[in-house]
Order: C-alpha cells, then sequence, then structure tokens
C-alpha cells in the first residue's frame, strides 16, 4: 500500500533516546528525499513548519493495550499516542531549517533510518480555529 | 506495510462532496472497526478528540506539484495538504460522539469506505505548546 519517500538521517539512535516530544530539544535531522520524489518538495521553505508523517519500524504491531506514561492503567493504544500499534505511524510536527538537496528539520522524534511515508504543510491557525472549535 | 484496521462508513460519497475542513459540518461517520483491532479502542470515550488516519483511495499517487486553492502557482505537494501525494494518508482531527460496538465521530472529511490506518489521542494542550514554540 506505502513505499517510502524517504528516510530520517541522524536522529536518536534508539527508542530510549528520543523524547516524548520532539520539539523540545533543537537537534537537526535530514530528510534525505528519494530523487524521485523530490518534485514534491518544490517551494518548501525555511521556517515552514509541517507534519512529518514516518513509521516506527521497531514497534509492537501486536499491542492493542498499553500504560501510558504518569497513568496506573492501561489504555486501548488508539486514545493514546504510543507508537506502538497495529499500523505505527509517528506524526511528527517540525521546522523547515534548511532545504539542499534535502530537507534539514528541528522538532523531530524519529530514529536514525526511520522511512519516510509523507510530509504535509501545517497551518497554526487552521489548528486555532480546530482548539477553539472542540476546547 | 500497512493493513487497515477498519473503515469509515456513512461519509461524503464523492471528494467533490467532502468540505475542505471536516469539523465546519456536524455530520457524523462510524468508524467500523476490525474484530481483531477492537481490543485498542477501549477507553475511548464520548468527547475525546482523535486524530483519524485515512488512506484516500482516489487519489492521484503519481502528483508532485499542485495548484493549492487560492494560489495561482504550482506547490510541491509536500508544502500542501492536498489528498492526491505519493502515499495519500490523510490525517484529520475528529471528536468521538459515542462509542457503541463501533466508533460513531464527528468532524471527519473522509469518503464512505475509506480504509483506517491509525486513531490516535489528540492533545489540544500540546498543540497548545507547539503554537506558542512556532508561531
Amino acid at each position: 500500500m506505502l513505499n517510502e519517500i524517504g528516510f530520517v538521517r541522524g536522529g536518536y539512535t534508539t527508542r530510549k533516546e528520543a523524547p516524548r516530544q520532539g520539539f523540545h530539544d533543537d537537534r537537526l535531522f535530514t530528510l534525505e528525499i528519494k530523487e524521485e520524489c523530490k518534485g514534491a518538495t518544490l517551494e518548501l521553505k525555511v521556517g515552514d513548519i509541517i507534519q512529518v508523517v514516518y513509521f516506527a519500524n521497531e514497534a509492537d504491531r501486536t499491542a492493542l493495550r498499553t500504560k501510558p506514561p504518569k497513568k496506573e492503567e492501561k489504555y486501548g493504544v488508539f486514545s493514546t499516542r504510543s507508537p506502538h500499534r497495529p499500523n505505527p505511524i509517528n506524526i511528527c510536527i517540525a521546522r523547515v531549517e534548511e532545504v539542499n538537496d534535502n530537507i534539514i528539520v528541528s522538532g523531530l522524534d524519529a530514529i536514525d533510518g526511520s522511512p519516510i511515508i509523507d510530509i504535509k504543510g501545517y497551518s497554526l491557525s487552521l489548528h486555532d480555529a480546530l482548539v477553539a472549535k472542540y476546547k
């Protein structure tokens, strides 16, 4: 169903090392984009806020329930953000820091070598409208 | 790489009919979850805000550039939220309206029959922190 569009380079080496939220850290990551997908990166520019969708290779795909940090009980994984789930797709907001042949970003929480599935522009003001509706 | 965890039922019938942002509409959708994944829906409850990750079957997977609404020029699809992209995974925030054998939600923008890839809990306050950092 999916083919990766590239790979994360220079991220954390183990899941343990990765922070709970990528934006707490200023580390830089390279989004190495496959040749055949490079046309889709045109117009990305420094300062853009993007959603990076990547595959968590080392997740437990049999996990249906999990104990979130700071909780005592187990929860169904679909009510959590645990990487362990039937389709371990992670979604992380990042900031474009440099555009060369590839894309350099900060704010990610990915492990080195993670396959990238998609990159989307992210609208902060759209999010504000959403928060206003649901809060 | 992925197996759907279920299907959207009762959504829009065509892409044209679907709104640009699902949360502008109060229509209800059923997330019909496969038997073997139902354990992962436990603890989801009415009022929860979730991210629904689904596959856009009818998207153009060869699209690398697209003209966003209200723009004159084409943009690389990775700087947009167009459904047309190499891996047409859509991410939409929704609200849980009812939990029975399946999950009833509002706010989605999906077409009837779309394969569901993942459901994640969504934290509005986490996103406030993110907006504060990036705005």
